[in-house]
């Protein structure tokens, strides 16, 4: 395995972390800044996706990287190849780095023996770094430090990608966490809180996205009935400090997670997380070349 | 909503028609003109398209342009998120355009608070600004003027997206038009005409497409016999004037609308007309990203 | 049909095969050598592929084309139009080289009256020009001359696209070619040999790809019993001389054509010739664009 390659959260220290998050804001500021030649890249989506895609492909034009992206409705996986076999052939071909999305947890596990840098662009449940990472910078971002932080996570603990990511990162990062949900959607060993308290009590409030798609879903409450035992209301927005924020990774499932007239709120930071997100992938890709994240040339 | 949005022929006036169609023409004399620097596009179609999904893509090739193509099949769409939401996603990654082809009806007054700018690329039977410029500019090109110019528009005249703003746009700038169809598909207030005088009367023929996929068919006829009726044969051919010349938007049903001889005879600018869309859209593209239509650079 | 076109190994000479070989060993060296200016190209698929289209996207970005790709699924192929139309469409709008796969033999006799030049991905069960070149290039890489070469094409001689080019092309420069499969994928005038003689005799053994998504197996054996009757296996490995090499055009079928541990052995090429497939892309594009293939430019 390529020792660039961004696979989970486990894989970069918090030294890493703040210095791609720093390289990140340096971008927003350096628009125009370019890799030394136009590398190339294959996008190899086998879930649909469309922040991450489309965020990733503009990251990539921005660096003035090519790239294709590689549906599995109109490739040859349809003939049955391995996700091994796939990989190895884009790195065949001769593409410089591969990012990837794919249902089953830890496919990468079988990709050891693969020598370019590979992306991982989410996996089944189990891990999403540039998702965390972009969470992270917007917090970052926001107060200028992780220490004391207090980070509510609430809602769909179970089915989540970026839970325990996040959850690690910001721990080891100083700050604190905890979790709102339904019984039947906690982790052992995560510290809960009622929501009325957490969302006093935190700096970010974090929600989560319930995976209809994938049948998470309570079906004994109506959508508003699950907003107001469950979401973020209008009445929840207002015992939050002034200074805190909200997060979402989005799609939003308006009315349900979260109150529709919420999503643009002041406080709210989730269309600032995917421009966020963009920044965050220049920074991943540009390491997973190869690249010093830090130095003059940003 | 950006004022430089093209959502309908409404938006622009004699004027701006004009000032695209000569910056279109200017384009084809100078292929190698480039933007200043290489904006981005998202190209958002939820219904499949050829002709003007990959017109706009070469345009955007030749402006120097990146762009992405997000097709409903292989996107979040698909999670049931809002045109809303996946639009102000694309804005917020940080894209510079979108250009959209929805199958819902002025689906753009949904998007009055996205900032970046929007074109229509066919909204429902509403709207397709794009393609009315481009049937626009192939006149101007053959004729010079649009002064006294005698247009018959011929065939599913109720099912069309560009028929209510081709005559607007044509009687404002001088035109006289026509229509010619089977009743049930002629609509109210506007001048129909038998469909031989049409053809000896016109400086124009604008054919257009039965549009099969959506159900608008004359079942109890064949092909041949509507071909006969309210096609364009040879025998209507031979009755055209020496300097009319035939549009059709294309995909043609050859051997319905039109005899398949007739798709590349003389008086025919079917492939012209693609060639003139890409050019148009060139122009569109530019017009969108704020560049002036006039002055010395192009 | 534009003369640069190549829409079989028929269209081209002995010495026309040496020069675009020679040509891509030449791209090997010169990564970063680029078209001087940046064509247009469309990549046609009508059906899914991996390694093919995206050899051809890659040959694309490193030569400085700019692309787009039409996948069936979402174009206004679904209308109906004829591939003439849609193939005409693509010229008209202005691309300057289509690329094209497409499920029905010759599909390319229907598109002679287009001007602009065609490249054959794959034709049906018929043609496959650049993977028959691809073929070749592994084999001059390795020997250095086809003059006299042992050539052992194993498998399912009856449903490849590209034995019979192959068998041809390789006669033409000199070497013997011999068949090896079960009786009902022989073809008529094609001389065969028991695989284990053949595997000794080789310079090259061939492996062809079961064709199971076309329905070409053979129902009565499983694929352990394939792979022992008609495979490669260890055993017949150990059988090839030392400077044998074996080649398979992918995706592979492990444990079934050949034994799983082989497709990365010593002696296989296998994905060496997708990295030579990018290469002959590179000069096969460079070519039907009209450049040269020898001189200093490469």
């Amino acid at each position: 395995m390529n020792k660039h390659s961004l696979l989970s959260m486990k894989d970069i220290s918090s030294e890493d972390i703040l210095g791609i998050i720093k390289n990140a804001i340096g971008f927003d500021n350096f628009k125009d800044w370019r890799l030394p030649r136009p590398h190339t890249v294959a996008n190899l989506f086998f879930e649909p996706s469309t922040r991450t895609h489309f965020s990733f492909k503009l990251a990539q034009m921005q660096l003035g990287c090519n790239s294709a992206d590689v549906h599995t409705l109109t490739s040859s996986v349809v003939k049955g190849e391995s996700l091994y076999d796939t990989v190895k052939t884009f790195e065949s071909i001769g593409y410089d780095l591969v990012v990837i999305r794919h249902p089953q947890d830890e496919y990468y596990k079988e990709l050891k023996s693969i020598n370019i840098p590979i992306i991982n662009a989410g996996d089944g449940m189990g891990n999403h770094p540039t998702q965390s990472l972009l969470d992270l910078m917007t917090m970052y971002q926001e107060f200028g430090k992780f220490e004391g932080l207090k980070v509510a996570i609430v809602g769909d603990i179970a089915h989540s990608r970026v839970v325990s990511s996040n959850k690690e990162a910001l721990e080891k990062l100083g700050s604190q966490v905890r979790f709102c949900a339904p019984k039947q959607w906690l982790r052992d060993g995560y510290e809960s809180m009622e929501l009325d308290e957490a969302v006093k009590w935190a700096d970010v409030v974090m929600m989560l996205r319930i995976q209809k798609e994938r049948g998470a879903e309570l079906s004994e409450l109506s959508d508003a009935q699950y907003l107001d035992l469950y979401g973020l209301n209008k009445k929840r927005y207002e015992l939050m400090q002034d200074h805190a924020i909200i997060l979402h990774p989005a799609p939003v499932n308006r009315g349900v997670e979260i109150d529709t007239d919420l999503v643009e709120a002041e406080k709210s930071r989730i269309f600032k997380q995917m421009s966020n997100g963009m920044l965050i992938r220049k920074a991943v890709i540009k390491r997973a070349l190869g690249y010093s994240s830090f130095g003059l040339a940003l």
